[in-house]
């Protein structure tokens, strides 16, 4: 159930009638819109009359009933409004949503060494990255395959991050990472196999650190839609959608099938940013640019892109990385469908720098 | 295996290395590219051996194996280059290929009726679309559904082309509607649910109008690149392949998931010219523009999109096809997508009208 | 709708009430139960109000409407009986259907010589198979791989019918087959890849021959049971479904994945007779003998075993097919199972010998 | 690679191997067959010669690479024997494995309150269960939904534990509840959404209780395997395999789609033990006891059945459970497939009562 207030409506109203729903054992939260506020109100409304929760104030304009599953996620809930997520980082604080530039993270699949890290953050920075991805948690499908330097590598991150300004996105894979982890974290992100690990998503969403939440292998749009729920309810609002490329009877070529249809579909379903990462998605370097800028085409928010600097000898995930060299050209090429769209800055770099 | 001849080879050497070939039991076809001559060859020759092709003639520069089980569908087979499909209409030839602008196909699902189909035909001429599909046979999952008007719709569909001069695109189901299809449209669509009709696709191979062959729900890129090759070896060499969305685990939102990493990666095995169909890949209109804006930045050839006059009169596929004024609109937007890639024309005419 | 007679309603009564139903613009069919006698409805009853079709007799019992889009193939159809295919054998008439022991159907996936389908036969009888597959038209992936030896093939069929009495089952691809095939087959396969195949599928359904209808490799229950509906509709009441595996996303070790709970599902949805084959079901010899052993104990009424005499030098299918030898075993290890659940018989031949 | 010692080999030589293995830098593993001892040695492997390891000692017999990428829980690992996992309850030890009748696990999806949970485990056990399943974590999709009593609920297992001596399985979620879970589970449960959930994996491997993993919903059987390697490298070898049912595209009428050939194919490929769990493999209660009966056939060492006394006013899962009448007769109906397969015992009471 959402309450729409009048434009106007008076702060000590709004405080007044939050305290009031909270007395009829509701959740109320605070949205902030362009023109309008709205109070969310997640918990036992299915017997609720909306003509009565009219009542309670006469500086309320309307009272609608959420009808998706995901109530805190879903776009009724912000009353059809883009949300965004805001990241501070060294260079600045970037903006994820509908309604500002592409932001671009990029880096290699594993933190392999100082020095390939820091070469990688600064060439995916010169190309107009904002943020630098790299796992130190690595999930291998086998347990003989390197498994990520762990806590050793969050600090090569901490290294790279100072070196370049760039903002760090790393996965949690385990609770009991989560406070080293988000110490050098300025994102973190929550991985496909753990997309309904429920305990983890409750954890990260009782802390602050904005995550990036992959779809699973073969999670449909509402049970990706619902875990975000998960994280949102335990009180984190910053969530990122990344899809990844989805599971399907076809894995000769292409080793997932990349999902573009869910740009659209989330857009009219959620207020969530949307990133998309071509990488995973497909498997292979060579597949990645077109996939990389019909993303942009479709409307996607940011886009994750793997780029190592010898992908040959990568200790994972090769087979799909750019080089530095391939990334400069991909980001010249992104902006030829990103400028026109109006969602490309010449000047890639972060506000406030 | 093709052999590839040496720039400036003589017609008659070329003719009579062909004749030799066929003496051997092959079955040798001619492909002439931008700078070279290749023989294709088809058969037993995996017993073979390259060198000792060679020295058939001195002028043969090369003999590859096509490593490929689609042998005449490979790039390979083409030593690399892609083809293109040139399609004679009232309005001029229409080239679909890698090297030409972006074709678009619009048009409703089914013919339903003269004034329908011919206002439809106006619109989407009007907007830039250089062919007009309309179902004249119709496959439904229910026998109670409408399936088409059947031979009566074929003369709708020729009248619509006299007066649009726009080329025709319209289903066979049934090998015995050949003949009657064939005289109006100018290409020939085979149906996701017949892709693996091989006795229909002899038959169309047989003949000499283009055929778009969709892509089957579950066929993956290798049964389709198949499919394509029972055309090309019954001697047709003018197919398009077409991708409509596949199906997979999620159809709550968009009834299929268009696969648009079909796109690199048919670049990748294939010399066919691509389509892509975001009206069936989505089964929804309001997701339509964003893919048919992906389907672009990816890289694809041409674009079939339903129009329909009134979508919730349509006899068929109502949700998923725009109006004709939402389709002017897209031809604007995909315009800016397209022109800075040089993939489309501001006079959206065919060439020699 | 149905509408159900009172026991002993007189025929006379049936008779007029039929035709009143064509009068009113329906398709009236005669439904002879244990019991008793429902009129099937199908056509325009959307509109109307079984209150009223109830006073057209005073020996209607009850008129009910089929919620199921597939009316002729639902349960409700038939008042919620099981019906069963009867086919005339040169041994005798041979039922399949849930209040029949199982019947097995067996043979090679392709007919090569005379030698092999007449030695198969004779072998697949004497261990208790009532009929004999085998393929004259191959649906092969490539247009390079053996595509089955064709009319000359149906002719060693015939024989291998002479020799053993066995009754013949074997795909139809093309309607310009029909002739021929329908002359020495005693069940008209319709393949998976025409599953949805509707001009093919109105046409075996024009005819007598029972049709064995495969389950498309990526069909819901929903689109299996309407390509079913769209035989029945056609007049043609002699409908078997043959599950035989669907495309989901691993094809690692069994080719396709075996959907026994087909068998349940389709036990509550439809009154048609169902079949197994575990041979294309999971693609490999060494599955399909547990593959079996399960679908008899989840309740199917027939199962489809591929047997070749030499697995290792068929021209189609040889990982998949069992030798004789171990069929033998199989039908013993099966009757281990069918027995003590009352759907095997001792003595294995058809009824009328 | 696997070194099988010659029969008789004396225990000081396997101790004096061992030791040399170890000091090689391998991890040698003892495996006791019937007749042979087996080393299993995981570890840099790839670059050794068999032939020079076989010179290690004249009790050496073979020396065999192990090619699956699972190594410890590829059949090969053990010479191609079967293991087993042995439980102890209060009942006695419970083996499940292939060469033991076939064990049942019955119960509730989640403990709701003392009553039902203790009325459940009587019946479920009069019936014939070996073991009593019920959850106190549940992974719900949605975070609005009941989520199980937790550690209270563990209290309740440990009371029907006691009541009736039945072995107690249940889900561990969350790896900071391992300790008091491990205090009352017989058998602890990884469920289909944590199953790549290595962090945990990893844990419950460090542990002793049986661990029982159910397959991903989009898992490979690889995947999967993969993921028992992972318990098994941590240090237990106890790992029972729970089929559940796969995602695919058709979820109309079963939720999941029971992947029953996993049985054989798990057969070639692993020693571990195998359950079925056709509660939630089809989602309807209808369709489980023809699946249950089709499991056993099929070969599968263990059931999982959901049971509730009054399944509409289930918290969770309602529709997938049968009475405890319904699964009266399941057991009875059970008994005509197991015995005749030697897999039932009339007395279902484990050893050692």
């Amino acid at each position: 159930m959402i309450v729409v207030m009048k434009v106007g409506s008076p702060e000590a109203e709004i405080a007044r009638l939050t305290e009031e729903f909270v007395s009829w054992g509701l959740s109320p939260e605070k949205i902030v819109g362009k023109h309008k506020v709205v109070i969310g109100l997640v918990g036992e409304t299915v017997a609720m009359d909306p003509l009565q929760i009219q009542e309670a104030s006469a500086w309320i304009e309307q009272v609608l009933r959420v009808e998706q599953p995901f109530k805190r996620a879903s776009r009724e809930y912000r009353n059809g409004e883009a949300s965004e997520v805001a990241i501070p980082t060294p260079n600045g604080v970037v903006y994820i949503g509908e309604h500002h530039p592409i932001v671009t993270v990029a880096g290699p699949c594993s933190v392999e060494n100082e020095e390939m890290i820091i070469e990688t953050a600064r060439r995916v920075k010169a190309a107009g990255a904002q943020f630098l991805r790299g796992g130190a948690f690595k999930p291998r499908t086998s347990p003989y395959a390197f498994q990520g330097h762990g806590e050793s590598a969050l600090g090569l991150l901490a290294a790279a991050r100072e070196a370049t300004g760039l903002g760090i996105i790393t996965e949690l894979m385990d609770a009991s990472d989560l406070e080293p982890l988000a110490e050098i974290a300025d994102v973190i992100q929550i991985g496909a196999r753990n997309m309904q690990n429920f305990s983890l998503l409750k954890k990260v969403g009782a802390q602050d650190k904005p995550i990036l939440l992959k779809r699973g292998m073969a999670a449909t749009i509402e049970d990706w839609l619902m875990a975000a729920e998960y994280i949102l309810a335990a009180g984190n609002p910053n969530v990122i959608l990344c899809e990844r490329g989805i599971r399907t009877f076809d894995r000769q070529y292409a080793r997932n099938t990349l999902d573009l249809s869910a740009i659209p579909v989330l857009r009219t379903l959620t207020h969530l940013p949307i990133m998309i990462d071509p990488s995973h998605g497909t498997g292979r370097a060579e597949y990645v640019p077109s996939m990389a800028m019909a993303s942009i085409a479709a409307g996607t928010d940011s886009l994750m892109i793997e780029v190592h600097p010898n992908p040959k000898k990568a200790l994972s995930d090769g087979p799909q990385s750019l080089t530095p060299d391939a990334f400069d050209q991909l980001m010249r090429d992104l902006a030829i469908v990103g400028k026109p769209l109006g969602r490309w800055t010449e000047q890639r770099q972060p506000v406030g720098v």
